[in-house]
């Protein structure tokens, strides 16, 4: 098979389409016929060297994918060969064929075409870990999204609207605060020249951020949560370092997260299995009645993942941008 | 009644023994008589001025007590006057007669004296919310507590040992790290001229820290973590500003919560009522066990409050100092 490897750390031109050993499905295993993989900024990371995949993971990229089951491991018998599928990956994406665990393995839901659905994997499991999971969003609670129309937060507000939350969110360009609008964002706020702890506040403060700046934002987002609220950190766009007013958390009672969903183990209770089979049960329904919807910026064919890498890394990309094999 | 008053914000003699209005209770209320009230450090913090009680709560001090049941407001079914019981309290336990909501009065268990039982409430709520209900320590798991030798750390130590789980403690004099050895620490560290994040490093590193100094530890506290580690700051001791590193909170999938219990609501899932039960159903059968006993360094008249605030800004305080009203 073919697959996207990284010759060295640097720049996109490092990202080679090479022929590569086709890989074999173990015990619990799918493999998969790759029909598109999702990129993520992690992506960006792991190319620029500064990213390692976890032990035992693939080292080529690509942390989800669509496509069709080809192969079983042993003991699976939840897929059959030929299922339309899409999978959480530890890595290996950008490839003909990826091998998945079959507990991060999707159907493709009603209504959504089999490209598209390589959009899904990484994105909603993200944001359903962080957002439900970790950080208890409820009905007409407050969820502030910052890169409200990136990949992870086109997503995130059609979550949080879904769920019955209100939505803010933050964006740097009219169009992609308009998109925000669209997808179902109440509050817009821009964050070149906004204010979005101010705006927030108006709205009776977050309950739950997430948050894909890091340092840049801490302080201000400790400012706009509410009593009991709680800062998912996924990103570091803003860097790593920042000043922490603990004295802040402790009248508000805050809880500060900070959670990859890659490295994390297949089981137990911080597990992918568990939050793949949640995902399943609580996010494909309302992308099946038309609530929640892959947002898709474009579509590369997988030999040029280095010009996709270039278009994410030069900002304004609305939704998520695909690589297909087809 | 008597009680403690707070003339202004100030030093210990700010606090005078004073004819005040007896209170009552009110719907779904309990009035207690008041055997014993444990201090705590909010305490101080509340009669220098800098921790106004949550609104609604007795502008008093203290905030726990032991004591009987002296009266019923309405609604309330599961008490009866007489019924020597033990409660957690949003403010006014430094006095001959205080009011608890139904929901936070717990029965003295089986083998504590009724004074000694002061010691309970407060302790063991805030150890068990942080440490269990938050941070999720389960058998096996290692618990690091810092200040291991005052009232919430000998607690914390003893709950940590009776879930099976390892105990590191941090403490300042040889006397205090040998109670903490004796509590159940298995490994203790001096904070004067030990490394708690070798020693814990050792131990696998911890699961969960139970942390009353803040800025000063805190990014030591990051290193001391394990993989999917919880840091629960319940004090400033070492002040509130400190630099976080949200780098090493991802790639060990970090949480850091600073959770107050005082001001939390009664009722909901962040509530006292909640807290207070599960306590009664998980910890009082340790403590009738005889796995958890409470640690009491002193008990002063109540009138001589002054004297007892004075002792624990000293320092060097094993475990708690109660007021007593008899």
């Amino acid at each position: 098979m073919h697959a996207i490897t990284i010759r060295e750390p640097g720049d996109p031109e490092v990202l080679e389409w090479r022929e590569q050993p086709t890989p074999e499905p173990g015990r619990g295993e799918v493999a998969i016929d790759v029909a598109a993989a999702g990129i993520n900024r992690a992506d960006l990371a792991q190319r620029q060297g500064s990213y390692p995949p976890p032990p035992g993971a693939s080292e080529l990229p690509g942390l989800e994918c669509s496509g069709t089951v080809a192969a079983l491991g042993k003991g699976v018998t939840n897929w059959q060969v030929g299922d339309r599928v899409c999978a959480l990956l530890a890595g290996g994406g950008y490839a003909e064929r990826v091998i998945a665990p079959a507990t991060q393995v999707l159907p493709i839901p009603e209504g959504v075409d089999l490209v598209e659905a390589a959009a899904l994997p990484e994105v909603v499991c993200t944001v359903w870990s962080n957002v439900v999971q970790e950080g208890g969003l409820s009905r007409d609670q407050v969820l502030l999204v910052h890169g409200g129309s990136g990949g992870i937060g086109t997503c995130a507000i059609q979550i949080g609207r879904a769920l019955g939350a209100r939505v803010a969110a933050t964006a740097g360009s009219e169009a992609s605060l308009r998109l925000c609008a669209e997808l179902g964002a109440e509050t817009t706020v821009s964050y070149r020249d906004g204010d979005f702890v101010a705006e927030v506040k108006e709205m009776g403060g977050a309950n739950v951020i997430l948050d894909n700046m890091g340092a840049s934002y801490l302080d201000r987002n400790l400012s706009a949560l509410a009593q009991d609220g709680h800062l998912a950190v996924i990103g570091l766009q803003g860097g790593r370092k920042a000043e922490l007013d603990l004295g802040k958390m402790l009248v508000k009672r805050i809880r500060v997260s900070a959670l990859g969903l890659r490295g994390r183990p297949l089981d137990g209770p911080n597990g992918k299995a568990g939050i793949v089979a949640d995902v399943r049960q609580r996010v494909w329904p309302m992308i099946e009645r038309g609530e929640v919807r892959p947002v898709v910026h474009s579509t590369y064919p997988m030999s040029e993942a280095a010009r996709a890498h270039e278009l994410l890394e030069a900002g304004g990309v609305h939704g998520k941008v695909l690589l297909t094999t087809g």
